[in-house]
């Protein structure tokens, strides 16, 4: 699993990349003056797109880097380093995954309209699934409808969590197209552009204290009989889970990847910190036997669960995500859960700075505890994975 | 520890004063609108008040309700099960604290001057002690100064974690008086006007990621070479950490009782969210084994930690809280953890729902991941009471 | 809940007699030398009689020292120190529930034969309820049965962890005497003295490594066909379940303080140990922060834990234990767990040394992992008392 | 880390052999039944040779299987499915790691006498270092001396948890031969045959209640001046600890891959438990959601502890046991703790059974809790990792 040397050379300077160029960006983020920040970002974006370095998860016949999941996954987790990482490469959640769906299951005409711009870095997009009133741990049950209308899908319902809907393009929406057809049929994923009438964004969420901007909220959007052509739909119609199923893989090794980023980076603010900081003169914080605790499980963790990951994409790259349906299941909740200790312990490390935005920690401890629930809680997978591991049991 | 029936009334009442008017007010204050809950809540202060429900931890004689620390406790509890609830009659650190001080140490003058109308509530005040460059852990390493100039202090230097200086009327400022003094008796607090000339509000820091307003801020401040009469000091020279020390006890049943009271509210929540919210029709989330097992170590964790902080009380109110120390350090860093734990698992019950503002949860999650820290980081304490344990044992 | 200053004096004097006339029999049960190791220990008993700390639990009615359960718990606590400390005063398991079974329920003839000698320390009995092949989480899920023949019973069955039957006089055995009757209806509790036909002691079952003797030892047991007369029942028929739960409230307060004894006494070798110990000339094990941690986390614990069940004790006293079914199944599986990190890490502070037999420590550690099992597994509690508390918030 | 095809096929022959041949000798272990025990796994140690299946860990110079570090591993954690498992292939310790210290160090005629049969497994030996009056921790604190005399040395001291010293024919001990040295320069390592005079093996101790036998024993040794020629030191005077260094790396993936082993067949055990026995007639165990959680939570901590263990050894196959250092340290505490609680899991999903000796777990459950602390205890190994890394950090 050890990279190419090419490859090390090419995360060798992503890295510093972001070291230089992006993380002096954070604090602009941090103190929510996202407009400026953004128009440093944008600059950066085109700086890093001349480098070469864009769309890491698109093949190159789509314009991008061409990288296997396994290698991905070792750029992803360049970039998780930062707050900002990901969005400088073009490789954000939801438009890393949209960009997805659209290549395997878009008409040309999709991808001549959606698609191009997307690549681009020209426009953005949201993915709305997740419903207030309904639990996102059962995909099914779901009350947005796509009822036919003529040549037309008639779209009504109530989503949230839609992140990045605000300045967003255009939205891909689930919703239920057959409620009568079999349990994993019944939903399609349709394309909504944000300025079809109907379309209401409705209010960015206040998560943790923040609503956030752009690419970085959270929305709340009503779809209020909105009105788009059939051929707006994603591949055949009741197709919407089996496209969702798809995404997941690769996405939770992404999620993943970015996590074990966001653990180097505290580790070493955690480390940094712990020498740099007296607790009486001449006796660094690094001294305690607490901090080398800390350090040491924290240092075990982070490599257990990286190589995991790695296996995981491995698996993936070779046998297909189906193959791999139970690593990935595992890791989900295995690396949020060592993501949000490395979190703890670096922030309690920095004791009163810690809980400051003077580092990134505070803001990854608050947004990230999402991390054991989006995507499928942490009891969802295991659930669903001890499920599968005790039908082999089972004589 | 059962209150009396005449406490019980109390508290009955306060609580559903608590759940009809106060807990209403929260979003606003979620939502950042603190001038428009400022001013509902200031009219529930003036409610609270005029029912006898002011100044609990403060004797008669001054005003209060004259309350054991037992019985301030239980109060405390019902109070803490709002964010709102300390502010609401007039309890919110550090008021509270400063109240306490003038108390014991002010002269008339100060008591005149600064005492009447911060138990009035007309006025606030901070308390600055903590220094950015120096760790909280070692109270004794401080850097700034009070020099005698005349029959004046210069003070100079610089602080930050003032809770709500921003709108008070003074501060209490620790400052080195005599450096060369035996390690603890180098300090003194000392009173100042916020209209001093050289009182600078640098900033309100950002503490994940909000700033908050009055007294809900964190706050950043210069004293640039601050001219303040001696007889501003409280106490005699040198007696600034005696007189912190004093604080510490009650303080931290205050907060303890606070924490339990936020756990108490957040296990209603997790349990009323159980109930109601089906993950499948018919099929209530509370049905779930992982839930019923939060449920039941939140129950256990509260119950055993609220009898824990309510048995310290009563050794302070028995014995004083010199014999209480070993109790008060262990209740700190314990109660803290288990704060942690239940509000861990009162979110991951919530879901989605659960990092949103919606509830005041995600507030307690980020906010009170500092009750590890303030006051005390858990380290420091598990040391402190480890280390007088062991002397018990050494021969 | 502080104890009677009488009340100080009798736990003082048998904290005395457990240290000097009990613990040095340790070392001869840990090397499991019984034989010897018993008559020493009734020579102790005789002694403990004769200062009349005798049967803590039992009425001064029927020989006790009548204490209530919150005294009886504190004497528990003390003998808890002790591997030996129980069997010492004659309130061991089962011995003791056995008694409390009898006094409620035994007739006239019932007691003479049975209770009096047990009283007197005479005799020793056994409690044959668990069943190899079914869980104790079902208790109406059970396979023995009691068969009426004329005015006798027929008894066939197989049950284990029959804890102290080899050497026992007589089992209560529990068997569906109406398998048609309601659920909690069905089985019976009925005294089988051991030396009848068909009551066959199969083996007695290796626990952890180890089969002991004697009371301290866990025995399966075959009943083949095993007649007594009817009038061997204890009360009405179909009352089994009901007699068995009525001990249970009172039996959990027992075991969780005998547990707090064990912690205090791990606590102590572990605090002691650390201060002996030393890791480099002049420096002990009790200067390092790791070891600093153990001890205050442990000390936290147990005054919580045991705070927890005082409370719980003192509620079962003013208002019986239906009213405290929840505080009773919270502690059952709160302080187990206490127990086990107790105990963790004071075999950690030893080293090597720790999982030796020179200290009772590795016994506990391997026999009272039990505790999280026996007398309703932690998760069968956790569910129980959740759904008691999740009743209340279902409108 | 995919094992080649060549190897998949050893390892599964070796784990058919383990299933079938060895898995049954368990019983008889584990009831002490040590004679009949070995009789039969003496005649299974030959049918291992003859298969080819013999010194996995040695070169087939010396007539091992002469496999890589990563081969043995995966090897290891096959035969640590049963208590049995490393006797039956003669890859115990410590005479696995005898013979490397003899094959690195050994003279040719130290080689002839000693390495010879004990590669043949004709003879056991055992390794004297741990000295009860001396922490494990500070090796270097040590007050067995070797003094020259003649062409001899005089040993004399005290050592303990000398493994398999019963029966074996020889010891490897760690004698100070030059106080005066450089601190890692004073031990030597010296072959000391057990039938020289003053050899006195005192006491097999008592380790979790049992005192084993043979090679599953921990015996106490008093070395009384015990005369042996100083050609029976192992390497030049004072490089007892180098070498002793040399064998840690190795040595440490040995115990890692056979705890992984370990959790494995306990993994299986608790999964086929789960799915039999049943809660309520036609509902298993395993339809509980506490039971999932452990599994999943298992299944993901064994598979990154597992991918941690071989990378370490790949690392050392590549670039030797210096530049893995860091690993190897990292993989000792963290495999033992995730030992730990996989053992904890498989015992409490057994209930009652789980504590009986009818399963292998509660042997393991209690005798690899010394994993925490043989070969140095957690705290040591997280230290000295935490300090290796912070040098890291220091500008």
């Amino acid at each position: 699993m050890e990279p190419s040397s090419e490859l090390k050379k090419v995360l060798s300077t992503i890295r510093e990349f972001i070291e230089k160029e992006i993380i002096p960006l954070e604090p602009l983020f941090l103190n929510h003056q996202y407009a400026e920040m953004m128009t440093h970002l944008n600059e950066k974006r085109q700086m890093a797109k001349s480098l070469g370095f864009w769309l890491p998860q698109i093949s190159q016949e789509y314009g991008g880097m061409g990288l296997t999941l396994v290698e991905h996954g070792m750029v992803s987790e360049i970039l998780g380093r930062s707050i900002l990482g990901h969005y400088a490469l073009n490789c954000q959640a939801p438009d890393a995954g949209n960009m997805e769906i659209l290549i395997e299951h878009g008409t040309p005409e999709q991808k001549e309209k959606y698609l191009q711009p997307l690549l681009a870095g020209d426009i953005r997009s949201c993915f709305s699934m997740t419903e207030p009133e309904n639990p996102g741990s059962n995909p099914t049950w779901m009350s947005t409808t796509a009822v036919k209308d003529g040549d037309d899908y008639i779209i009504s319902g109530n989503k949230w969590f839609s992140t990045g809907a605000e300045g967003a393009n255009f939205a891909i929406v689930m919703a239920i197209t057959d409620p009568k057809a079999e349990k994993y049929q019944r939903a399609s994923q349709i394309i909504v552009p944000v300025d079809t009438s109907g379309f209401h964004l409705v209010r960015k969420t206040s998560v943790m204290g923040e609503r956030g901007a752009g690419w970085a909220s959270h929305c709340e959007i009503t779809y209020d009989h909105v009105r788009v052509p059939q051929t707006n739909r994603l591949g055949p119609e009741g197709s919407g889970f089996t496209i969702a199923q798809e995404r997941l893989g690769p996405g939770r090794i992404h999620h993943c990847m970015r996590w074990i980023g966001i653990c180097e980076r505290s580790f070493d603010l955690m480390c940094e910190h712990a020498t740099l900081r007296e607790v009486a003169p001449g006796h660094p914080l690094a001294e305690q036997q607490t901090i080398q605790n800390w350090i040491a499980e924290s240092r075990a963790e982070i490599n257990a669960a990286r190589l995991m990951v790695l296996d995981a994409a491995h698996k993936i790259d070779q046998k297909g995500q189906y193959a791999a349906r139970e690593e990935v299941g595992l890791i989900k909740f295995h690396v949020a859960g060592v993501l949000q200790r490395v979190l703890d312990r670096a922030l309690q490390t920095h004791g009163a700075l810690g809980v400051t935005d003077e580092t990134p920690i505070a803001y990854w401890f608050r947004h990230e505890r999402a991390a054991r629930i989006y995507d499928g809680a942490d009891e969802v997978h295991k659930r669903s994975v001890a499920r599968r591991i005790l039908r082999r049991y089972a004589s």
